[in-house]
């Protein structure tokens, strides 16, 4: 992946000075308008140097064809533009095939992507060589590998991603992005404008939330917005903490993000329906990770009571999009919507101005602000998603292809759990989808898939010994015969998945 | 500043379907290779269309030259090649242009940036404008402007990295980063190992850490770093939060990014002059900010009692390098050794491996990962200021640059600082640099201004009333009559600020 690339200052000169040995020159030394005598005895082609059949060189005055002179010595013009012409060809196309090569580091002749991340593999106490290819993440799978589905790394995305070329590209110069301040007058000072934007188009373009009125915020990923969220609506004058409720099963992650600071502002107190106060705080997934729920507040909103509704998962590839959602704190990732996890981007639909900006100084104190160079990024993808669905030149559908391939995986986690006989899903469930005007299924990013034999009380042990890696209904606040399977991971690690699923009893 | 762009296909295809009206086209209608009667008459020149003197068009055939014969339809293969070649130069200079304009948006014909920032600008509820541009900061000032000299945004860099042109641009394609994982065989499993190698091999070339035998983490920013550092060092089972000191004048913000969540793990304690106690974690920040001093540990490590080691401004351009820092754990971070502050990457080299796993942990659990595109931003930074030390083509110096900057800026203010009468200054001090080997001043990133009129209590207040915004000294444990004035903004902003200052009295 040699996408990083340092273009040295001589290929942009285009003067000529990079002609190849093989440059086919013609020129005469003698310079002068008029053919040659080897010229006439070549049929009025100029000569070309240590050609000259007749074994001598010389020039014929013109002066005895049409009575004109002219200056023996210089190169005839043409000859030089000649000259200068393909030497600016062929300064081009080395050019032109350099950017081609960088931007297409799998064709032939360049380095693998594998062998740059062994190159790069750090050594502790190395030098290290001047490698500067990005990771891969995880390496790829056989068919005797570990599957891990554990995580939701959303590698799937990568091959719509590859398709649409430099559509999604962002360059960026040394010398851009590096103040701290975006745009002073924003209750978020360090929003990049260009992502704002993107953001409430996309948004207008799936109608999946109601964007018009609403302070966008930004955030390293929505795991800082959630936190922010938990910041911002805790009195910081309270005596105790502010209890954080969900209802089970619940993200396993929404204990561990609450809780690992010990905060004195909120503290994580369970599942919502077994909760008992009036000053609380509600986090709302929906569709739910882990088991892709449709779901609305349990506790509502009201007096001391606040919700947080985490729609990551509310995107066409995943659910029918029934409804613009309109609540006061909405939280959305690139990490589910594009793919693009490595990027750490996030954004909060907030309502209240107030809450903007203690959410705001959240993210202030925890990192001072929000990396440009990944806000940038994000709206360059963000920009081409929308495009797909711009009516204009754009042929790359992002949801079309997260859509088709989502309903193919469950067609197959489906049959893989019939033919197994042990192994139990969600019921299948539809809705008219407003943005692709039809109806469509639920496919959710997630599997929450039960093990029904009755002597295994612990699914994630089970898939374990069969080197299934999953992350167990536990941290979910849910019985252990539940796991959480991934379905967002790459094309050969899946398939290992469903056959290896089928085959168990 | 358009340095996000796309693309389109049409531009790679250098097939001569570019060609504009103006180019110049030599062909004969009839093709072959012997010398039309025109071309005749012309001294042997192509006839061009429509230019025949004699008032008509014909071939003349070669046989009564040379006896040998042509067709007399096929155009000589000579005037398609140049044909060919000038489409191709022509497409080919379009091309470039292209690219030129996009990397260099000032250049003129191009949106100027102050335009393109405020077409940028979010107004609520609108679609918003195809526009792209990064945000620019802070908008340009005039005489009558208030200098804000309060926050430490590195822009005085920003011309250093303009001259370096493209050395350290960064390409990245749409498919690129997308996944979580970087290196998962390594204790910073979302590090990318070209961060890695760069910032270890910029260590060893400045000489100003020991990182051989060093875990390198990376972080958004060394303030997530610093918390994480509290976070690991702090026991989990301890009964009371451990106690965090620093001694005064220490950074304003170590009291803030400390106790803004209320941790149970870990709350401010105040100066450490005046700390006692066991078990503390100790912040020791040299050269200091605000003053500059050249700091050890007061406290230092042992038994229950740990040292975290802020080292943001060991950097050449502010202080002579005299020894290769070797502590537990060492903090740096972009914001003020390249001034990408905006690229939210900072680091730290950590020596315990415990202690790395448990500040990679707190960063999981805070934003679950480091943006990848930041830290490939980053690695390609640092690669250019190494390169520019390497010994290599690149004449790029940072730290000399840097250097001489810094030398400047101070050497005005002690001079507008003896003018005005009424301000005081930390005594110039220097050393030996083993770095440029010589002796250098330091030089530090701010100014630790103390007003000593007698009637003015409250520095920042007085200079704000004459529209320059410092850090008042209460923020950092000290008297009100001591600012901290930043030294790394824009040229324009600091000249204003140093008439001003020579003015007051």
């Amino acid at each position: 992946m040699a996408a990083s690339r340092r273009r040295t200052s001589a290929e942009f000169q285009g003067d000529g000075s990079l002609m190849p040995p093989s440059a086919h020159v013609v020129a005469s030394p003698r310079g002068g308008g008029a053919p040659s005598r080897e010229e006439h005895a070549n049929g009025g082609r100029p000569a070309l140097r240590g050609a000259n059949p007749r074994g001598g060189s010389s020039v014929f005055s013109a002066t005895k064809l049409t009575g004109r002179r002219r200056p023996a010595r210089r190169m005839p013009l043409r000859r030089v533009a000649i000259f200068a012409s393909l030497a600016l060809n062929v300064a081009a196309l080395a050019l032109l095939r350099h950017r081609y090569v960088v931007s297409h580091p799998h064709h032939p002749g360049v380095v693998s992507l594998d062998q740059q991340h062994h190159v790069c593999a750090p050594q502790p106490g190395t030098s290290g060589a001047a490698a500067s290819a990005p990771s891969t993440g995880k390496p790829g799978v056989t068919s005797d590998s570990v599957i891990n589905l554990d995580h939701g790394d959303p590698t799937m995305f990568e091959a719509f991603w590859r398709e649409t070329g430099d559509a999604a590209e962002l360059v960026i110069p040394g010398w851009q992005t590096m103040n701290y301040f975006s745009d002073v007058s924003n209750v978020c000072w360090f929003m990049e404008p260009d992502f704002d934007q993107q953001v409430r188009r996309l948004h207008r373009t799936v109608g999946n939330a109601a964007v018009d009125g609403c302070h966008v915020l930004v955030g390293t990923g929505s795991t800082q917005l959630l936190m922010a969220a938990l910041y911002a609506l805790s009195p910081a004058d309270a005596v105790q903490p502010t209890s954080v409720v969900s209802t089970a099963p619940f993200y396993s992650w929404y204990p561990a993000v609450t809780d690992f600071l010990r905060s004195g502002l909120f503290r994580w107190a369970g599942d919502a329906n077994s909760f008992v106060g009036d000053a609380y705080i509600e986090l709302v997934c929906s569709p739910n990770n882990p088991d892709g729920a449709i779901r609305d507040a349990l506790l509502g909103s009201g007096g001391a009571g606040k919700a947080v509704h985490d729609l990551a998962y509310y995107w066409p590839q995943y659910t029918p999009i029934t409804r613009r959602a309109d609540h006061d704190i909405m939280l959305f990732t690139m990490s589910k919507s594009t793919g693009h996890a490595g990027t750490r981007i996030g954004w909060a639909l907030v309502k209240d101005r107030e809450v903007a900006r203690r959410m705001t100084k959240f993210v202030e104190l925890n990192t001072v602000s929000v990396s440009k160079d990944s806000q940038l990024r994000a709206a360059r993808v963000l920009r081409a998603v929308s495009d797909g669905y711009g009516g204009g030149a754009s042929r790359h559908r992002l949801f079309d292809f997260g859509r088709r391939k989502m309903a193919e995986r469950w067609r197959m986690l489906r049959e893989a759990a019939a033919a197994s006989g042990i192994f139990s899903l969600p019921e299948e469930t539809s809705g008219r989808c407003n943005f692709a005007n039809e109806t469509a299924a639920n496919n959710h990013a997630f599997a929450w898939l039960r093990c029904d034999r009755e002597d295994v009380e612990d699914c994630a042990g089970f898939l374990r010994g069969h080197k299934i890696l999953t992350r167990s209904g536990n941290q979910f606040g849910a019985e252990p015969r539940y796991v959480r399977v991934s379905m967002l991971g790459r094309d050969d690690a899946y398939d290992i998945f469903i056959r290896r699923l089928a085959s168990l009893k």
